[in-house]
């Protein structure tokens, strides 16, 4: 990885700013250290020819390095993460790779299914009657990540990538009170958030908005 | 990984047989030569603190491998791949990697979804009015990945952990047709449940459930 660029939406509405995936893939290169161009495309756009040949299910984030074209948020952290001793200690890769398999595979799923439902298809009919058990869903596997966090800092017990996906993760039901509800993964949060390469990551990221935000007066 | 035992469940209802995914792990052992044993446990038994002191979410697959336990069937493939220049050849492992969490954080969501959907709500008021725009999700999915497979056998040119992870992802919605409308993917998942080692994980799992089912006459 030489030249890295990183594609990101130049336009979203304000619901759904700082939670596009390309964040996971900026806030890993910044806590790497690893320089990066940025390269915008609309949400109409995921859909062309000229898109899905960079990224076959016409998705974000799409990284590409040199020659080659990097999908799927988990796939492209780890990668990063194998050139970052902070991101994944040699001695801890599979330890890593399984906290990272955790947040995408265990933890978002609920949390994802209740994103969508409030954010996605908030006027939908069928939302009211499913929301409660989707929130029954959610707060099982929060009690359950909670639990894991008692007495370390982090999910290894320093940060590494798995946090990275793990916060992304949670920052999906930030609407809602249900990661307040439990102190330990709240303060957790806050803790991953507070790193300057999460902020600079989200800076980044929002740059792509401003470009098609209108000038205030 | 001297001694390997997978756990697996003792009973499950019919529609869930050959779904569960200690199949996952007990796939890739097999197709990694690696002798392994077999603990069963009943659904009820997930959130004791026994068996939560093993697994942190009260969930299947677990590993025990020595005196580690293992969680997250991703992971777990992966470190059974690491092991196989099968399951993941040296000079490509990202590529790998890549694949692996496209069949897990990418198309696993709306196919689990759709399967969650039709047989552990089944008779909820809101899955009629949520399952058409469902189906029309997993059908989107399902178009991009039969694109992948244009002109290839497996997602790689060959065979690896990947298609384990893919095809059983695919299974969740056997109960539909939707498969079998993309002719590459149906050939593809045909292709993949064809090899011995999956019609010989599928064999152990179902020992688990053979122990608890009445005796036939």
């Amino acid at each position: 990885m030489e030249k890295i660029a990183v594609w990101g939406f130049n336009s979203i509405p304000p619901v759904a700013k700082g939670l596009v995936r390309d964040l996971r893939v900026r806030w890993a290169l910044e806590e790497a250290g690893l320089a990066y161009e940025s390269r915008w495309i609309g949400v109409e756009d995921l859909k062309s020819d000229r898109y899905r040949r960079k990224h076959p299910f016409g998705l974000v984030p799409l990284v590409e390095s040199n020659d080659e074209n990097m999908i799927e948020s988990g796939a492209i952290v780890h990668a990063i993460a194998e050139r970052c001793e902070t991101l994944m200690p040699a001695n801890r890769r599979h330890e890593t790779l399984t906290w990272m398999f955790a947040a995408l595979n265990t933890v978002e799923p609920p949390v994802w299914n209740l994103f969508t439902m409030d954010v996605l298809h908030a006027d939908e009919a069928w939302v009211p009657l499913r929301r409660p058990g989707a929130v029954d869903e959610v707060k099982a596997r929060l009690a359950a990540l909670t639990a894991c966090l008692e007495g370390r800092d982090y999910l290894l017990d320093r940060f590494t990538a798995a946090d990275i996906l793990m916060t992304t993760v949670l920052r999906f039901i930030r609407h809602t009170t249900l990661v307040a509800e439990f102190p330990l993964l709240d303060a957790y949060v806050k803790r991953c958030e507070a790193r300057p390469a999460f902020e600079a990551a989200l800076r980044n990221q929002a740059e792509g908005y401003a470009l098609n935000e209108p000038a205030t007066a």
